[in-house]
C-alpha cells in the first residue's frame, strides 16, 4: 500500500494515457480526448503538444468527416514512425511482424517450422533474420522501441524463461534472453504464453474490446486460455494463470493428456480428440483439418457430428466451470476453437445452461475471436508497447533507430 | 483510461492508505509508516495528525517494547470510538458483531435461526434487535460507520439485491435495503456472498495475509468459494465470481447437487456427500458432525477413512483446476473444509500433484483458516469499513453517534 504519486509521476501517466487512447481507439479530436480523461482542454492540448514534439502523434485534418464545415483536427498516432516487433513460436510454424504505434502491421513474415529446427538456437535464428529483413526495409529514422514473442508452453513473468513447452520439447529455456542476444538491438525483449497475449489482443482490439471479464480460449494443436479481470490479463502468482487446457474435466477414464494426467480439457476437446472422433488423420491438424470435420458436419457426415457434438459436450462443461468460478462478460473462441465452436455452439450453450449458475450465465455472451491467424501476433506487440503506455518519454528516449 | 489524481484526490488517497496501514497491521511508529508507504516523514506527520483530530488514530506509548530507552510514539487505531456492525446469515444461526477499526470485536451476538423464521422479514427483525442491543451497550459518543451483512448465496455487486440463497429459501430479495430500512440508522448497508467474505478477512487478516493471488473454499451447509486476485477480490461482471461449488468435476453420473445440475464439487465433496458416505445422518451438519468423521477416522474407521478418502479425491481434483486456472500462491480451506482437510490432506494433495501443472503448483502452499467461525463476520466488517478506507474524513463526516 503506497501513498500517492507526485506531479511527475501522475503527468506521466496522463502522456501514457492520452497516447494509450489514441494507440487502441485511433485517432479521435482534443475535444473527446478531454472528455475521456476527464480533463481539461488547456491540459490536453499541453500533453498532445509533447507526444507530438516527442514525434509519438501527430494532429491532422480528419481522413473524411461527411459534414460540412470546418473540421476539427484530430490527434493520431505516429504509426509508420515508432514500432514493435512482434514475433509467434508456433508448432510447426514461425511468424514475425513489424508493428506500428496504433496497431498497425507494417511488415510481416512467417516461415515453417520442421521438427528438426526446433531448438531455440535455430528459433532465434530464424526470428532474428526476420527482424533484420523487417528493420532493413523500415524507413530511415523510424524508432523501434522494443521486442517481444509469444511461445505454447508456460513462461515465467519474473524472468521470461520457457518453463515448458511440451510440443516443441523445450524445458526451461531462456529464451527471452537468447533472442535478445541475437537480436542484438539493445532493446527489451519480452516472452508471453501465447493464448493469454491472444487474450490481450481480443480484449483490446478484437471480440472482447469493451468487456473488462473476459475468458478467451485458444485451439492451437492444445488447448490454452488466457483471462482478462477487472481490465488486466490475470498472471497468477508466478505467470501460469490461464491453463484453462488443463482443467480435468473427465477425471473418470477420460483420455490421457500431454501434460501426464487424463481427462484433460485439451485431451477431451483439443484437436486431436477432435479428429480421432471424426475418423480423421490425428496428424493432419490446423486450421484446415479442423473446418474439413465442421464442413462435414454440415453436409450431414455422422461421424463429423457426432464428433462435434462430443467435444462441444466437454467445451460446454468446461465454460460452465469457469463461468461458475468468473462470471466473466464475454469467453471468445479463437485459435481452432473458433471453427470448432462455429460447428458445436449448440451442444456448447446446451451444456453451459445445464451447468452454469442462472445468475452467472444471464450476461454471458459467446463470441468468435475477431483477431484470426494475427491474434497472437498483435497480443505480443501490445506486450512489447506497455512499456511505452506507461511512460512515453522515458521509453522513446530508449528506442532505436536501427 | 482515466487521467491522474488531483492533488486533493492524493491527499485523501494518502490519508487512507496510513488509516489502512495501522487498521490492519495494528500499531506502529510513524518511522514505519513512512518507509512503507515511501513518503517522507513530514508529510507523515501531517497525515497522522489529520486523522488524529478525526478522532481515527491516537498517538502513544507502546505498550511494551523490551528495549531499554526512550521508545517512539506509535500511531494506533481509535478501535473503541470507532465501529461498523457485521451480521451472518447462517442457515440455521444469525449472528452479529460490533467491530472497532483495527478489527476488534468489541460485542458478539447470535441465536439459532427455525427454519420459520428464515424469510427477509424475520430475519431483519433479529438482526436489527441485535443492532440496537449492541448499540446500547455502546460507550456515548462512539461513532458507528456502516453495516455489512454476509449471506449464503448469490449477491448482485451493483445494488445488492439477493438473487439466489437455495439453502434459505431466498430468490430476488432486496435483503441489503430492507435490512437498512429496518436498522433505520442511516447508514450504507452493504451486502457480499459469505465465501467471499470470508476469504477477504483471511487474506486480510488470516492465513493468507501478505498473499496477493489466493484462492478461499469455504465449508458450510454447501462449498462457496472466494478468490483474490492481484491483492484484489474477484467479482467478476456481474458479482456473482468465485462460485467453485458448481465447479463440475464428476460429469459422469456425479451425484444431484442443489443447483439442479449434477457432480459439482459441492455435490461430490460437501458435507452431506461426506457424512452419507460415512453412512451417519446426512441432517446432523456442521463442524461438530465433520469433525466426528475426521476423529472417527483417526481410530481407524474404515468407513470414514474411505469418506475422507473420496471427498480428498474430489477436493483434490476441484483445487487442482483452479491452480491451473488460477495459479494462485495460496488455497485456504476454511469453515467445515477446515476440518475436512485436517483429515484428507494426503488425499487432497495426491490429486493435486497429479492434475496440477508441476510449475504451477511449484509454489503453492495449502492452509487452512486462521479465523474459524469468525472469518465470515470479520470480512463483513472489512466491507462497511472500505469507504472509510478510501476517504477517511468525507466516510467519518458521515457516521453517526447512535
Amino acid at each position: 500500500m503506497k501513498a500517492g504519486p507526485s506531479q511527475e509521476e501522475i503527468r506521466r501517466h496522463n502522456l501514457g494515457t492520452l497516447l494509450r487512447h489514441v494507440h487502441i481507439g485511433g485517432s479521435m479530436s482534443r475535444a473527446v480526448l478531454a472528455e475521456r480523461m476527464g480533463l481539461n482542454r488547456s491540459t490536453i492540448l499541453g500533453l498532445v503538444s509533447d507526444l507530438a514534439a516527442a514525434g509519438l502523434v501527430r494532429e491532422e485534418l480528419p481522413r473524411d468527416t461527411g459534414r460540412a464545415g470546418r473540421p476539427s483536427l484530430v490527434v493520431r498516432p505516429e504509426s509508420d514512425q515508432v514500432y514493435v516487433l512482434a514475433f509467434d513460436v508456433g508448432v510447426d510454424r514461425l511468424t514475425a511482424a513489424r508493428i506500428g504505434l496504433g496497431g498497425v502491421f507494417l511488415d510481416r513474415r512467417e516461415m515453417p517450422m520442421s521438427p528438426d529446427r526446433r531448438d531455440t538456437g535455430a528459433v532465434t535464428e530464424t526470428l532474428s533474420g526476420f527482424a533484420r529483413q523487417m528493420i532493413d526495409t523500415a524507413r530511415h529514422g523510424t524508432l523501434c522501441l522494443g521486442a517481444a514473442a509469444a511461445v505454447r508452453g508456460m513462461v515465467r513473468r519474473a524472468d521470461g524463461v520457457v518453463r515448458s513447452a511440451p510440443y516443441i520439447d523445450w524445458k526451461d529455456e531462456d529464451f527471452g534472453e537468447d533472442l535478445a542476444r541475437r537480436l542484438d538491438l539493445g532493446l527489451p525483449v519480452s516472452v508471453g504464453n501465447e493464448a493469454s497475449l491472444g487474450a490481450l489482443a481480443e480484449h483490446l482490439r478484437g471480440a472482447g474490446t469493451g468487456c473488462q471479464d473476459l475468458v478467451y480460449l485458444h485451439g492451437d494443436i492444445g488447448i490454452g486460455g488466457g483471462l482478462v479481470i477487472n481490465g488486466r490479463l490475470l498472471d497468477g502468482d508466478s505467470g501460469y494463470g490461464g491453463e484453462i487446457g488443463h482443467m480435468v474435466v473427465n477425471p473418470r477414464g477420460g483420455r490421457p493428456c500431454g501434460c501426464g494426467a487424463r481427462g484433460c480439457l485439451e485431451a477431451e476437446a483439443g484437436e486431436r480428440a477432435l479428429l480421432e472422433a471424426a475418423q480423421r488423420d490425428p496428424s493432419a491438424m490446423g486450421r484446415e483439418a479442423v473446418r474439413a470435420v465442421v464442413e462435414a458436419a454440415d453436409r450431414g457426415d455422422s461421424t463429423a457430428r457426432a464428433a462435434l457434438h462430443d467435444v462441444g459436450d466437454w467445451l460446454g462443461i468446461g465454460v460452465a466451470n469457469l463461468v461458475n468460478i468468473l462470471n466473466p462478460r464475454t469467453v471468445v473462441f479463437g485459435g481452432t476453437l473458433r471453427e470448432v465452436f462455429l460447428g458445436s455452439a449448440a451442444q456448447i450453450r446446451s451444456r453451459i445452461n445445464c451447468h452454469a449458475l442462472a445468475a452467472s450465465r444471464e450476461q454471458l455472451r459467446l463470441r468468435v475471436g475477431e483477431l484470426g491467424d494475427n491474434a497472437v501476433l498483435i497480443g505480443a506487440a501490445e506486450l512489447a508497447f506497455s512499456a511505452m503506455l506507461e511512460s512515453p518519454l522515458e521509453t522513446l528516449a530508449r528506442g532505436r533507430a536501427l
